[in-house]
């Protein structure tokens, strides 16, 4: 190997790292002042294992211990909680261990139709199939859930594994009404998994006031930390003793997790940033990033009618926002560089987040924002409207 | 969740961080300055996911691709290889691959005597029952695997899905002749997986020279990432597409990897440590590190005759070894603070990685420390020795 084209894979700048991120995946993941601390102090390799005597969760100092076993369930809203990889593996945890279970194979989950790719990956791999809320209008309802696993038992003649509900649903930013859903799918006695992969450290969740048996989050995602990070949580005792039980060859080690999940920075950067992820996830706070949203929504319908549609919950009930947007497109057809007008534009404003190539349609997040960005980010969309002559 | 008690998370020392870390687990694993760099420059969340057109292992800018798909086979010796979340993640991919491919149940995988726990949880977590080689006096022979896949076949009326070496096992620091328990095994038609999460990084491994099938390592372990992350290399085409086979859900998602792995500083860190790796584990430049050991080994038995006895190879070739000191063993017996009086003296010379409370058996590594850093080591064992009158 050729020592010289070895350095192309170091000291890389990140050219949009002083940019207001505008992509839903980016806008909760950046690091706290306390995480980017922990970075630095605890980035070589397995630096938490200083101090393990044989259990990652029952690590005392750092205080890793205080924050799986205690701070973590009572924030989630769970009986048990561990820090995992990410949320897909969370995901594939559990379905596998029910899927381990279960007396006969053949079996399947029960999803809402938004569904992340990685729930759907999850279970493959877990080797379930999936049976799908059918595609609604507007909004998943609790009785598109009914529908499927009475579907999913008219097929398999048996029911559903687990009932899987997206919290809100990455495309849409759609909050499903949970409780109900708990309910219905408790009512054919299947757990139900909420994953709150764009919920858990965004906005207010209880896993025990939703009524659901098991909850993911993603570090990375919504909490502020340096991926890949998940955590998962689990209410009743048998629940959790199955999803988290040892191994047969090392009494501390965990099955599931293989004995050891995050070690490094990941889960230091996690904990540094879970004070600020506890305060912003504040009823009040939560209810300033809903607000923020509408805005910046009410400034676009007001500014450019019938330029932008949202798509999903009006009023909007989240930070993600999925918008159809007609006047980029048309630009987008007489443009020098067609479809690539629109990155070009906002990265001149330095503005990174949509995707490259599209104008139709794109999917934004204003999390963490504040009243300033977020005006400067509706101001950009308008200016490029009326740059172009469509306003 | 009261905000004072959450301050516990933040702003938290890594005391032992300018130690000199003798712990296997952390000498290989240390950041270089690359890799810092990398750390604070790629450390939110999905941070390289700004460029992500949907298969992580095919982001061009940061070149995660050119990575993943041209250095990184190059330098494992295989035809494919990707990044895993780790070592153990890696094993359980191939595991799980195998095991759900296979026509039956009550499978199993031949593993050596001293394989890591996280092998044996791997294959618990994929169903797979397993069949160990027999504990050997002093090293694992190829007849013992020879022995163990017979006894294997005998027990359960066909032969194991895999057989699994740890090269060098984590213990003894020994290694076994890779090359002929790859003959054996394949003289049975079974694929070879060889764990060199202490040998990856560390030293020259080539799959294609070993003749085996899979091969897995640790980032945090041996290649200087911030972990959890690991690599995990391939050979032969059809055993590539079962291991990285696609999602019928997601065209250019891979089921065994849920999708993506390592996309965040961890994946930036291995990428930015990789030259430094490649120099390292240059033939030239592990024949030092293997000198070094040498000479801490002869160090303590010229000096402190009797008083240390290093288990397995001797002359010894890795830097991990394993050590019975019953001199140390004879101080714990009458010092003030009995077995931990050897953590405090170590400690005062700002030295880590004897795991608390161990006086009488203890494995420590000497790799990157130079003749320097080892001396001051060993100068340091032969003073607390002479300190409690033991030479």
């Amino acid at each position: 190997m050729a020592a010289n084209n070895l350095q192309m894979f170091q000291y890389i700048k990140r050219d949009t790292r002083d940019f207001i991120n505008i992509d839903p995946l980016q806008t909760a993941g950046l690091l706290t002042d306390a995480a980017r601390d922990a970075l630095l102090e605890w980035g070589d390799g397995y630096s938490v294992c200083d101090y393990c005597n044989g259990a990652l969760d029952l690590v005392k100092k750092p205080p890793i211990q205080e924050f799986v076993h205690k701070a973590l369930p009572e924030f989630l809203g769970t009986d048990a909680a561990r820090v995992m990889n990410g949320a897909r593996e969370s995901k594939f945890a559990v379905m596998h261990t029910l899927a381990s279970a279960a007396a006969d194979k053949n079996n399947y989950v029960v999803m809402d139709a938004w569904a992340h790719y990685s729930s759907k990956v999850a279970a493959e791999r877990a080797g379930l199939e999936i049976v799908q809320t059918e595609k609604p209008e507007k909004e998943i309802m609790p009785e598109d859930f009914q529908k499927a696993i009475e579907a999913g038992i008219e097929k398999y003649g048996k029911k559903p594994l687990l009932t899987l509900l997206t919290y809100p649903d990455g495309n849409y930013g759609n909050l499903a009404d949970v409780k109900k859903i708990a309910d219905i799918s408790h009512e054919f006695e299947i757990p139900v998994l909420l994953n709150g992969a764009y919920a858990v450290g965004r906005m207010p969740v209880s896993a025990k006031e939703f009524g659901v048996d098991y909850i993911v989050g993603s570090g990375h995602k919504s909490m502020s930390a340096c991926g890949p990070v998940g955590v998962l949580g689990v209410n009743g005792e048998e629940a959790a003793e199955q999803l988290f039980r040892k191994s047969a060859y090392n009494k501390v080690k965990e099955v599931e997790l293989l004995g050891c999940t995050s070690r490094g920075a990941p889960i230091m950067t996690l904990m540094a940033s879970f004070p600020e992820v506890v305060k912003r996830t504040q009823p009040e706070n939560w209810e300033k990033e809903v607000e923020n949203a509408r805005l910046f929504i009410k400034r676009l319908e007001d500014e450019a009618p019938d330029k932008f549609k949202l798509f999903g919950q009006n009023p909007h009930n989240h930070d993600l926002m999925f918008f159809e947007a007609p006047g980029f497109f048309n630009i987008s057809e007489k443009a020098k560089r067609g479809r690539y007008f629109l990155y070009d534009e906002l990265k001149e404003r330095k503005i990174h987040g949509i995707k490259v190539g599209l104008t139709k349609n794109f999917k934004i997040s204003t999390y963490g924002l504040g009243a300033e960005k977020t005006n400067f980010v509706a101001d950009s969309f308008i200016d490029i409207l009326k740059k172009y002559d469509e306003i």
